[in-house]
């Protein structure tokens, strides 16, 4: 009986973008998966998904216009030359047999990317330094040019010669990438534009050279083409940069007539979590305060993000005119397949995006491809083959047993069962999830249960459809007989990991003297999430990570009305500048008077106290002193600081036990039945849940392989020596002398 | 009438490597560059000039020997199927051209590489996380799995079969990596090494793995290779690692029959700094009191690094029984040809490392290819098919004026007087080299004075040979009016950048109130090395800048007697944890009693103090409040403090007005007999030496393209779609269903 679903029918209602049709509301904004045009099929397939999945538009990358803008180390994609134009096409291809409309975004980033594989600079409308990182770690290290008219011109054909190769590589749309303070917006913000000449100055001196590009790019592409810019409203700085109030709206206003839509947003690059806000901070929606002006300033369509997740706040947000279009980056990525299942009326089978960056996280870094911590398949679409929605039937009868409903185990599980497998799943929670369970009550951090809910949707489902499989919550630890008695053909441990209880950590390789979870003022994470020990006033958390932990506990100890100090090795939440959460977090730290002592490692811990050190204190002079000696003098940094609480936040261990006993125990196998034997996910090594994830559907993807505990070999793309790289030109070594 | 150089004679007389011979005792150790077997042209061309140039071996960077093995975001060697083979033949073709041998680094990082891309989990002797930060920022974020027996045997065939492939490669040598704390080091060290079964405990239990895993690649190449392994004799922590006075010479004995050389050198990863020593902190041969000892324990060659650059001190080095051959790395990226200038007794045409470890800056971060800053074509020699000792020579007899003699400026001249241009050279400064002058008195900077000495002698013997040319230094500052009249056809303004009296900075775009270096107790960097200023006791440094200037400028003043503070909005000196000069620079802030304010910008400089701010110190909590008003509450963190003196370092600012006014008065060009004007360098925008040298260079170089001021474009190593990207395999989109 197929559903009503007549509700969202907005969403599926065309509308007009210049001479195109998009066919319905949902629009991939661009956004950066780490494949550039270095990996086309990468590139080609992640999109194309999305094409088949219902999306009516999906859009590169930023696309590099000119090799004077160079985001290496980021990976982005570029559109200089007839063999860019030879990469991007076949993604332009898949897409069209899909029926959707395919999108180029024209990207010139001026001072916002360093140029470190070209060695070029940068063209700007005055002189300035980069307030984003273009290398990570180092705002301001790379500065720009100041265009003078000759320049202007030279850049503005640049723009227009790349959407004419756009055209040649059959794009739809053209998108003038102005937001995140790239491009013409450098020209627009008085914040970076000092000019006193005709570009410069007044509002219309200012809006000069976005105007003028958006006519040269329609000059060059005409109508064959929707040109599209993408514009923030309002870059949250106030009077110094653009306000929605003032040039957002005017510019709105002013250029309306040169754009077929207009793709909005607010903020700037060198803090653009504000833009793709990770849930931690920002809900779904959370720019509409801003963006619900902009239709009063134009009469052409409008689209913008925030995270759109839900059908209903689709509906709401297009049925109270603050957009036309849904714009989605990362909830196209967590699924692929949403406006399909919107329309299909399967709610249900949605992977909702958790909002935790992890995929901004890697190009944020640069240089590695992308992941999603919902999508195990995001980025695996071509180099593994693997669809988000498709699976290989089972290829045996061979019964399974994954121990561990956590994100390894219930992934793992829910493909193999996908598959058509027998899989028995056992956990001693009472809910499957594992410690993301634990995770999500963490202070912000209640969207990542999605994670969690996800599988446990999609488990009950497939358990109904598959008679002979099973889900076995609250059971008590399986022990190594439990497992060999069982009568699964194949076993897959998914047991997890867990902190440290005796202070382990990356700069000793050792336990921290006095360091002891069994001791009553002293607790892992796991242990704060149970409640069963007394937390006193004064917290300390000993920090060796880099990631949300610290920061996360400490929040919670703090709102709770504890006195919190993180005595950290490491940058508090250091990975967290990837994620783009870095900023707010280091302003919540100062918020709720979280004390972070920097640079500081724990030598001993003692009740009522714990000894902490300066890990630069032991000089820069080295020399060689013999044997048992330093080559360093004795760092004599060392003083105790008192607290009544101590959580250990230092390293993880693997839950292998169990593993590794069963595979001690290998004569047994054969009489039991057993075949197989598998470790994955953290109990393999620890790692981020996006990690994890992946780890289970890896292996449920390719069980039947020869060494399924080991990944297949995956398509490289990679040049290959003799092969000319660019169409018609000599590979071969020419001495320019 | 050729020079006697038969004092060099040792360095030039061969030894046996196993079955092959090296013909003198110049190695290139392995080192990254950046191209991995991704960029196959650009390893090819770049170990293939050190061959020309003399080198005996050169070797590849680190060479993964499997997918679990993957570095991404660094780009490194891989050796993991017949596309990389193919892909490293024509580095190893080019060299045997050039009468060399060629050899492979067998890498296998365990728990040091992030598996970024592959998303793979090494196999280590315990489980531990990595104390290398292998995503910036974030030592340990990467964790490993313990291997068991049958994992052991799996790994130890990776290696054999890597080797295997390396033979079919055409490679004469294969080197195991072991130091670095990858690889074998993790097994012999009791650091990482926890086991206690036949692979742990005792020493000889921990020496297992390295000596199996020789013994199976000797297996596998038998002697149509030299087996080589690369060692950290001292890691450098004592007794809780290896020592040189215990397990350090114990391996080296017990391991000498399974070696026919031995790679020496010291430290881990987590800090190379210690091997890869910066001139910051250590000299030329700075490992020699721990490698003194290798000899001692083996009969076989030794070959080990220290920054050798001086004919001299290898002599010396080997005379004295220390080493039987050179290694070197940046050496041989400084001047590829030093082996041929030794043996020419060419010593003044020697392009001197000067220590910066610039090169290694961009491995570092990830994702680029490297540089150099004295070489300005190394990692250009494919791309753009410069050769670092050969010129085109001149196409015209058109004269050229080089205004500014700094690193664009006379890197230009020179690359232009190579070429047979008539060349003038004029700078206001006494000397050739522009602000390197400056920066060379800057505590542990002087070997950058080798940047300036380089250009200087090589112009002197340039000009000697080209009567037309001249360098005129300690001029008045040229105007316009002197250019125009000057009779050049050509003008390329070099003339550098300076540091902003006014504070203008990346957080504001704007001057920071008060601070007006025109004022006594205001400086800028410049105004510091005039030297005529009075500085008071007490010394704030207002810095927005990642690179050394602070925390050198903050070491001069604190040497000489003065209470320092450095108020920084990023980390001080951020970019030199790319450097490996980090953690030494942080020592020595301590060292000196330099305080550090972190995270702090400055919102307004008086006579005596200065206002400081938290820069995260405005709330996390953002909402729409209207025109004019900001997201956030206001920053409430400013507070006073007194000091004597203000250091400005917050941008720099091209040294542009010369250009921009010639440019301007176009029309009085043509009977002045101007062609063309350029501007090169910091003049253009501020950048790094290495970079302002490149750009000197590449100009010179491209003089007589279309658009000179504009960068030519390059052959770009990249994947074609539609060219099968492996022998024999399908590129098209295949799906695992």
């Amino acid at each position: 009986m197929a559903k009503d679903t007549s509700a969202y029918d907005v969403l599926f209602t065309p509308i007009k973008i210049g001479s195109k049709t998009l066919k319905n509301r949902f629009y991939q904004v661009p956004h950066c998966i780490g494949a550039g045009t270095n990996y086309p099929g990468f590139q080609m397939a992640h999109r194309g998904v999305k094409a088949e999945g219902g999306w009516g538009a999906i859009n590169t990358e930023q696309c590099s216009i000119h090799p004077e803008c160079d985001d290496t180390l980021r990976i982005t994609a570029r559109i200089w030359d007839e063999g860019d134009v030879r990469n991007l096409r076949p993604m332009v291809d898949y897409i069209h047999k899909n029926d959707a409309l395919a999108g180029c975004e024209l990207f010139y980033a001026g001072v916002h990317a360093p140029g470190l594989e070209t060695r070029t600079i940068a063209r700007g409308p005055s002189q300035y330094n980069a307030d984003f990182a273009t290398v990570p770690g180092c705002p301001g290290f790379t500065y720009n040019h100041e265009a003078d008219e000759d320049e202007i011109k030279r850049l503005q054909q640049h723009y227009a010669d790349a959407a004419s190769r756009a055209r040649d590589a059959g794009f739809d749309i053209v998108d003038l990438y102005g937001a995140h303070a790239y491009g013409p917006m450098q020209w627009l913000n008085p914040y970076y534009n000092k000019r006193t000449d005709k570009y410069g100055g007044s509002f219309e001196n200012r809006a000069r050279f976005w105007i003028e590009t958006l006519e040269k790019i329609r000059e060059a592409v005409g109508d064959d083409l929707a040109v599209v810019t993408r514009c923030s409203v309002d870059t949250l700085y106030g009077g110094a940069g653009v306000e929605i109030g003032e040039d957002g709206l005017k510019f709105i206003e002013m250029a309306s007539p040169y754009v077929d839509l207009w793709n909005v947003n607010i903020g700037d690059i060198a803090e653009w979590g504000e833009d793709a806000g990770p849930s931690r901070f920002y809900q779904s929606g959370h720019q509409n305060d801003w963006v619900r002006f902009v239709k009063q300033a134009t009469d052409k369509p409008v689209v913008s993000v925030g995270r759109y997740v839900d059908a209903e706040k689709m509906l709401e947000v297009i049925n109270t005119g603050v957009v036309d279009i849904i714009g989605a980056a990362r909830p196209s990525i967590a699924d692929p397949f949403l406006p399909n299942k919107i329309k299909e009326g399967r709610i249900e089978d949605i992977r909702t995006c958790i909002g935790c960056n992890v995929c901004i996280s890697r190009w944020e870094m640069g240089g590695v491809p992308f992941i999603c911590t919902q999508n195990a398949t995001a980025g695996e679409e071509y180099r593994r083959g693997w669809h988000p929605e498709k699976f290989e039937p089972a290829k045996s009868d061979k019964d399974v047993l994954v121990v561990g409903a956590g994100p390894a185990g219930s992934e793992c599980a829910r493909v193999l069962l996908e598959r058509g497998y027998t899989v028995h799943i056992v956990d001693d929670r009472e809910k499957v999830g594992g410690y993301v369970n634990d995770v999500a009550t963490l202070p912000g951090l209640g969207e990542w249960g999605y994670h969690r809910d996800y599988r446990e949707i999609q488990l009950d489902k497939l358990l109904k459809k598959n008679k002979g499989s099973q889900l076995a919550l609250g059971q008590k630890r399986m022990t190594a007989d439990d497992i060999l008695n069982y009568g699964a053909t194949r076993v897959i441990l998914a047991t997890g990991a867990t902190w440290s209880t005796v202070g382990f950590n990356h700069m000793t390789q050792e336990p921290i003297p006095g360091a002891d979870a069994s001791l009553p003022h002293v607790l892992t994470p796991e242990q704060v999430f149970e409640g069963k020990k007394k937390v006193g006033k004064r917290v300390m958390i000993i920090n060796y990570d880099p990631y949300y932990w610290a920061p996360s506990i400490a929040e919670k100890f703090a709102r709770a009305g504890h006195e919190v100090t993180i005595a950290s090795v490491c940058g508090v939440g250091a990975y967290m500048d990837f994620t783009l959460e870095g900023p707010n977090v280091q302003r919540m730290l100062r918020d709720l008077g979280i004390k972070v002592l920097g640079e500081t490692g724990c030598s001993r811990v003692e009740e009522g106290r714990v000894e902490l050190f300066d890990i630069y204190g032991e000089g820069h002079k080295r020399e060689y002193k013999g044997t048992g000696q330093l080559p360093r003098r004795e760092n004599n940094t060392n003083q105790w600081h008192e607290c009544d609480t101590v959580i250990l936040i230092t390293a993880r261990r693997s839950n292998d036990g169990l593993f590794r006993e069963i595979k001690a125990r290998k004569d047994e196998w054969e009489k039991n039945g057993i075949e197989d034997v598998f470790v994955i996910g953290d109990a393999e090594a620890p790692r981020i849940i996006a990690d994890a994830t992946f780890d289970g559907h890896r292996l449920a993807r390719e069980i039947e392989d020869e060494s399924p505990q080991h990944q297949k070999p995956f398509k490289r793309e990679q040049k290959i020596w003799g092969v000319p790289y660019n169409p018609g030109e000599n590979p071969d070594l020419e001495w320019r002398l």
